[in-house]
């Protein structure tokens, strides 16, 4: 899968309808992958994104201690993996070599992409103030990345339990939102 | 519409796959609509809202004095209500009577329930510190609503401007996950 750049102010077009994302960190060589679906955007430019990690999660200390990480957004050919991420820990494996996932190089951070997702967002943690609170990190995203062969990608919408609602038709409205 | 009483350890399972959400609250007797998509869980049970609300949206200084809001979960048959909403302001029109929405009274805040809507949640901001700096404002959910006979409601999810992803297919996978 060939990648291109994306601009940063369009970031928030593919966060904000809401698919389920897999967090990937990297600690001491050794990365991790995380499923997540507790995000919202905060702002347009530069991109801010708050979410939510347990800190149950082994993803947590790693972001706490790296500042590092990157979103990446699945389609429904990998769902059977993003569940298999969210129903495992990377205390106990390697969730790129177990689930047999890609590893690619970032560029602005040391957490690496998922090659097999359809889009990837680098971000550094800019406000952690609400973390001991909430467990919520605020992103920035620095560097966005896209696979261009994918026009109506068919993101995980998680409604619970492992429930998914897979992404539908889409509709143009006449409007003046951005 | 006749609506049932939600469990509120079930809220997550409505808003987790990011719906477009409409936002209605009440002022001196009048109220207001707000279409909205930067949303995301922050807690199960009782379960926390962290949400979005621009501070050039009407809805912002309403919110902000009387603390109270009902999240409405729209399905597609509302679309052009939603992006509607989405671009008029409650300065100048009553949307409720411009739009032909019904107002339905709420049981725990003076803000309406929207009664086409298929689910409903009475909230109150319990947390104000994000404001300030991000508009988000974090919101419990104090009691929720749902209409039964919907099993499978076509939610709408922005993809910016105007361009909208409606609920596609669901699919059963085999999960540890809440």
């Amino acid at each position: 899968m060939k990648k291109r750049t994306f601009p940063l102010s369009k970031v928030y077009r593919l966060l904000e309808p809401g698919p389920v994302v897999m967090v990937t960190t990297a600690s001491k060589g050794r990365a991790n992958i995380m499923t997540m679906s507790w995000h919202t955007m905060l702002e347009f430019e530069p991109p801010l994104v708050g979410c939510v990690i347990s800190s149950r999660n082994y993803t947590f200390d790693i972001l706490k201690a790296t500042k590092d990480c990157v979103i990446n957004i699945p389609t429904v050919e990998l769902a059977e993996k993003v569940v298999a991420c969210g129903n495992s820990s990377g205390r106990k494996v390697d969730k790129f070599d177990v689930f047999g996932l890609s590893p690619v190089a970032a560029e602005c951070v040391k957490a690496p992409l998922i090659g097999e997702c359809y889009a990837n967002l680098e971000c550094r943690v800019v406000d952690a103030r609400m973390v001991a609170k909430y467990n919520f990190f605020i992103l920035e995203v620095l560097k966005a990345w896209i696979d261009p062969a994918q026009k109506q990608p068919q993101t995980l919408h998680h409604q619970g339990k492992g429930l998914f609602m897979v992404a539908g038709e889409t509709m143009q409205l006449p409007s003046k939102m951005k």
